[in-house]
């Protein structure tokens, strides 16, 4: 190809490969396609679209009918394909392909969560083996950079804490919740409407895409290996009206949060603690006033402070942003030599059990309306040494209600408070325990 | 390099000298020190420091002495030495290091924005000619990644604008006034009292710090070079409690903000925009909530869509942490192969001049309280085209004023209408002008 141009300068185009054409893909074709002249400017070298693996081919996609093909891997293995785009989703085929692109010594860009929560180590492991780059930026929070901050920005310093909003979905039904009185499956449903809830939303409101991020953001954050199955996770779906009324009376918001801490226990050991929940939010606090489908993380980094990164955190456009990003870097170190951060697992600290953690709990009790039930409470909550903040009643006879909010306390104390409440006479219901995260104290 | 090749020898240590030892020297000297384990597992080599310039040795700076030297120019010849990081500040003497260091083949690490933004490009050529990076993340809003995101996360979007509170002093002063309704004189001796503002301000109140930081911004967000001089700047010097007063009326708040914008001509040609002035921001903007001595940036991309990055954006642990970041980036590619991002000016955008810009204006003037003045004034704005979206009086007799709020306008049309209103015979005084800016009209 350079030999036609009859000079021997210019430099080899880079070859792309896009597996998938759903809103990010397209997105993402075109931009290579509309921008070509700004992505050589910055690359060095022409960008060339090799071709798009769909499932189906069809003429109504917008882009010419010879770029598409169902044979993925033929694709991957075409001698001018330099890096692979795998905007496809799930996790066995892409997981497949990606693998074959990084065996066949091709560098990876993906947006794909489920999988890297999986298995960055294979992955990561096989971009070693043939020196190539593997980069996920737009698996996090879509166009808020968030991976290259981590790992590159904060190389020098300590993090502590990363905790973030990271699924629009359950950020945008809790919003609508908080905003108009709706209850969960009201709020859900109307998500469902305009487009920002699956028809099937288990991933979503279950937390399992939540938890898909938060384990890459401890891995890189802790420079350990943190999988899905290693972060502790609560969805949304028991979240009442009456939980959103009771934390706004606390001058409190609810928010789905990713949580990666690291952990320092009493004989000075490190560990890492991953988990996703609901939880209060004191409105103060930064993520707290982060409203609808929109995505923020916060950093807690020794030297530099707190760190908040806030934006769009899926769509196509926004996901095709980051994609484009990690494309150009990936094709900027094909022409120029070098490589990307790698794998960093060096500290493997070990995962704190849920049971471990401290934090402050609101628990919601439907109590009988009679003198001595505050005193029963309480005496559970001593017993166990979970101090006590504030307490509340909310109405009256049948309907009395006791809120209480406590100091911090490890999860197996709170617990085991949670089932001798339950055992109560004079309690007829724990109605709900949530986490209070982000306060001063 | 021995990463690559596989041999079982110990790789050869990353050497480094730090030239300054201020806060954020002597900040970046510790973690060097301290954080050593960690370091060099992130690098994949150890980190030594070889010494430390500073412009007298004494024993009180907590490091032994014989790092410490008055010869930063042998220091950064020395053999051993692979990185300079450059934290002393002022732009003749570091100029002559940074060149040094980079002609010697040295990688460059700054925090420098009075030298980038009237040397990026010869020190950038200076790099390109010996393959060796030159990093300044800690130039722009300390700790809060900005830069890296710009040339990498964002290399495949197109930005259209950058719009930040870069200055923590002036963000204190205009907060202070804001809350306390202290006016500048009395806001700007507080931020003294509390280290929040030097014993020579004029740089950060006039607008010299986020000039620079706007001429780096611009030129990375732009693919263009843009110089200090480029940029058109206002202080916050002339700045009234009365002034921020009208802004609360209006339901703003003012902010020194760092403006870089992408305008499009009428004939479809792009220019670069780059200006500095303290401008009201509705509330509901998101900078207008960034207050005291912190920074944050928004940046809109084409794809992206809006993102923000929130922070500490001075102080010698955040800036020291930015420092550290590039440090062991710079270190990863001594020790990997590879470079980071390039000097990119491709795009090679005209400045455009402020006459230009069209924005919204809030003015204040001190009118005669008599009929028919209003009509004179509105009169001016009419000739000149410029539309008037409200106005209001305040006050009666000799303290009466008109506060006038446009809709867009281009500021030569605005400084027109502001010299004939000076003329105007009702018009006791233009009291103050000042842009408006994030409104959503």
């Amino acid at each position: 190809m350079t030999t036609e141009s009859g000079t021997s300068q210019a430099p080899r185009p880079v070859g792309v490969a896009v597996l998938g054409h759903g809103t990010v893909g397209a997105e993402v074709v075109r931009i290579i396609r509309d921008d070509a002249t700004d992505l050589e400017a910055r690359i060095g070298a022409p960008l060339e679209l090799r071709g798009v693996a769909v499932r189906t081919v069809s003429e109504d996609r917008g882009i010419p009918v010879e770029l598409l093909t169902t044979d993925a891997e033929s694709l991957i293995a075409r001698d001018d394909v330099d890096i692979v785009v795998e905007v496809i989703g799930g996790i066995d085929l892409p997981r497949k392909l990606v693998r074959a692109a990084l065996d066949a010594g091709k560098s990876v860009v993906t947006a794909n969560k489920a999988l890297l929560a999986e298995y960055t180590g294979e992955l990561a492991e096989a971009a070693e083996a043939k020196h190539v780059d593997l980069y996920f930026e737009a698996a996090v929070a879509g166009a808020i950079p968030v991976i290259r901050p981590l790992t590159q920005s904060l190389a020098g310093d300590r993090v502590n804490r990363v905790i973030g909003i990271v699924n629009g979905t359950t950020n945008y039904i809790l919003s609508a919740m908080d905003e108009t009185g709706a209850d969960y499956a009201e709020a859900l449903a109307e998500a469902g409407r305009l487009g920002y809830a699956e028809a099937d939303p288990t991933a979503d409101v279950e937390g399992f895409d939540a938890a898909s991020k938060a384990a890459i953001l401890a891995s890189i954050a802790f420079h350990t290996r943190v999988t899905a199955g290693d972060v502790y996770r609560e969805g949304i779906s028991k979240i009442s009206a009456a939980d959103l009324t009771s934390a706004r009376a606390l001058n409190c918001n609810v928010k789905l949060l990713a949580i990666c801490e690291r952990i320092t226990t009493d004989d000075g050991k490190d560990k890492v603690s991953a988990r996703v929940y609901p939880a209060l939010v004191p409105r103060e606090h930064p993520l707290a006033s982060v409203s609808g489908a929109f995505n923020a993380v916060v950093v807690e980094a020794e030297a530099s402070g707190r760190l908040m990164f806030y934006g769009q955190g899926a769509g196509g456009a926004p996901t095709a942003s980051a994609v484009m990003g990690d494309l150009v870097m990936a094709a900027r170190n094909r022409v120029q030599g070098g490589r990307g951060p790698r794998e960093s697992k060096y500290a493997d600290l070990e995962i704190a059990p849920m049971s471990e953690i401290v934090t402050r709990y609101y628990v919601n009790l439907q109590v009988a309306d009679r003198a001595g039930v505050l005193s029963a409470v309480a005496a559970e909550f001593a017993k166990r040494g979970v101090s006590i903040s504030a307490v509340r009643q909310e109405g009256a006879g049948n309907g009395a209600r006791l809120v209480v909010l406590t100091h911090r306390a490890t999860d197996e104390a709170l617990s085991s408070t949670v089932a001798a409440l339950d055992e109560l006479e004079s309690v007829t219901a724990v109605t709900s325990v949530l986490r209070l995260e982000g306060s001063a104290e």
